[in-house]
């Protein structure tokens, strides 16, 4: 098997340090690939990065009518949320308007993402819950799926349980490819993540930019989603964090969101394009880096986005002291593959 | 330029979801290359892996026994530590024995590594001080040579002071090779680092256990060294950490230390082989893997010491509810190029 290229570099001094190889698509709903580098047909992990996709199997069930959910529900179903107060408030919420409370979560507890929310709660003498998780939101859109199906909710996050079923459906028509269990595993917060190609998830997400090539219902929610996600920035990440910074400087144009282990997927709308990036060792400050500079080449961003997306793209080191180190850069193989 | 072979893998339910690749290398005192993979021409920085041979620059200096440091001194001299009670009282009294205190010290201050450490810390209301950084210890010993040497101990960390071309000469002297500002960066406790091939870090190691190679002064104090750290295995990184339980489990027989960004560097004294590695990407857990499985393949390891390396070669991942939902494994590569 080929290596894949190197597309983001950290050097220290004068000299590369760390060398991060990965693969990118850029592709349209149609699935035709615009750009690429590496090998964009094989099968990874989405990990968190596909949300927006597990959230359409509450269109099929029928709960956003049935439990009037609101786009902050929505975005909170797209989002590995921080764990602030508008997270936590968001998805107690949301859990509320389908008649369940937290303790139906099956994600587990850890601390929240953001520090000072984190230094907050261990101030109160507060144990994290499972609202906390950064997941919480997306559970509670799949309790809604249940809840709007009629199945008892114990064991959503198992595979044969019929919400996953549902999810895996929803996930595998956005993508226009069968899911397998020959190439699945388990996420962080219990429910399956199944590999697909990582060309697929570009597809995909050009598919839930523009409705296209998707059943009207379904093109419609897939927008309502993106809507819901690039107008409530926050609720999808957090303070600081790159997809939210990313979504409010573009203003509704371009959806971004990370997965664990290196994966960015997301859209630019207005150019009905799509893209999916894995760095192969799972690095997620080089794998946003890489984002950055698809976006810097493809997305047309204005000075202010450009100035954002350049922060990212080439990434200060500082040490200890606070002095300037090195750079976390992407290559000059993004520009070259993906510029105009 | 070829890419470096995948030495980890990380696997999520069936499927790969991260790849690591670097380079690993195996060598005598006389430089012989006895097993290797991938290109171990390439220069890396060392980082805190060669702590031991910067210092090194005390025997020329006098200070061993103009300052009678002991052995704790000297472990601590070769030490990442994680700021626990031992460490902190160590390099306090360090510092005594010199005529000097924590504010001498130039590496900046950040929390504790160990996190029972931390939190006792924050606990007592108190802030971290440059004693709690895992570098104290080497800048109490590079400190040591200033004051030896009689010189100001004032910017001892910059590149041009005499401590630190002391340190550069030393560091040649066992690595048999010219170390270059033109592959050089600023560390993160602010000491200049200098990229070197990565095969004359195996061969320095080999003579750091033995001695073989340098003059009788240096073998003596590089076999001092050797002595000291695999003695007092704790102080030279801290509870549960890798290096730490190594030496502990080889009672003398293996030096074991890590370097920040993925480097390990080693040696079996009884062997005479020294060994280093570099995972490509930077990342710490994967060239643990791949130095538990170069001491698998090579140090012919009892049932316990087995038992442990195991723990390193294949490390079981969980998720936030502590289910086993993967491994990230050594390859078969490398027991392939370094088994019997």
């Amino acid at each position: 098997m080929q290596a894949n290229p190197i597309l983001v570099q950290t050097i220290r001094g004068n000299w590369v340090e760390n060398r991060h190889r990965g693969a990118m698509v850029l592709a349209d709903a149609e699935g035709q690939i615009v750009a690429s580098l590496g090998d964009t047909d094989w099968p990874v992990f989405p990990r968190s990065a596909i949300k927006s996709m597990q959230a359409l199997a509450m269109v099929g069930a029928g709960a956003i009518e049935r439990f009037a959910l609101s786009d902050e529900d929505l975005a909170l179903a797209c989002a590995s949320h921080h764990g602030e107060t508008d997270h936590v408030a968001g998805v107690t919420r949301f859990l509320g308007e389908i008649g369940l409370a937290a303790d139906a979560l099956e994600c587990g507890a850890h601390a929240p993402t953001n520090p000072a929310a984190r230094s907050a709660l261990r101030a109160a003498g507060e144990e994290p819950s499972a609202l906390h998780n950064n997941c919480s939101g997306k559970h509670a859109g799949m309790l809604s799926v249940a809840r709007a199906l009629g199945v008892p909710p114990e064991h959503y996050v198992d595979p044969d349980h019929p919400v996953q079923q549902r999810v895996r459906a929803a996930v595998e028509t956005v993508l226009g490819v069968a899911l397998t269990t020959e190439r699945c595993g388990t996420d962080g917060c219990s429910i399956p993540t199944y590999a697909a190609p990582l060309s697929a998830f570009a597809g995909g997400f050009a598919r839930m930019a523009t409705g296209q090539g998707l059943s009207p219902e379904l093109g419609a929610a897939a927008m309502r989603l993106f809507d819901a996600a690039t107008s409530h920035p926050h609720l999808v990440a957090g303070t600081g964090h790159f997809d939210t910074l990313v979504m409010e400087a573009f203003g509704g144009r371009v959806m971004q969101k990370g997965g664990a282990e290196g994966v960015q997927c997301g859209a630019i709308r207005d150019l009905g394009l799509g893209y999916a990036i894995k760095c192969d060792d799972g690095n997620m400050a080089a794998s946003q880096a890489m984002a950055a500079g698809l976006l810097l080449a493809v997305a047309r961003p204005d000075a202010k986005q450009t100035a954002l997306l350049q922060r990212y793209a080439r990434q200060i080191i500082t040490n200890v002291r606070r002095r300037e180190v090195g750079m976390m850069a992407v290559t000059d193989a993004v520009f070259e593959a993906f510029g105009c």
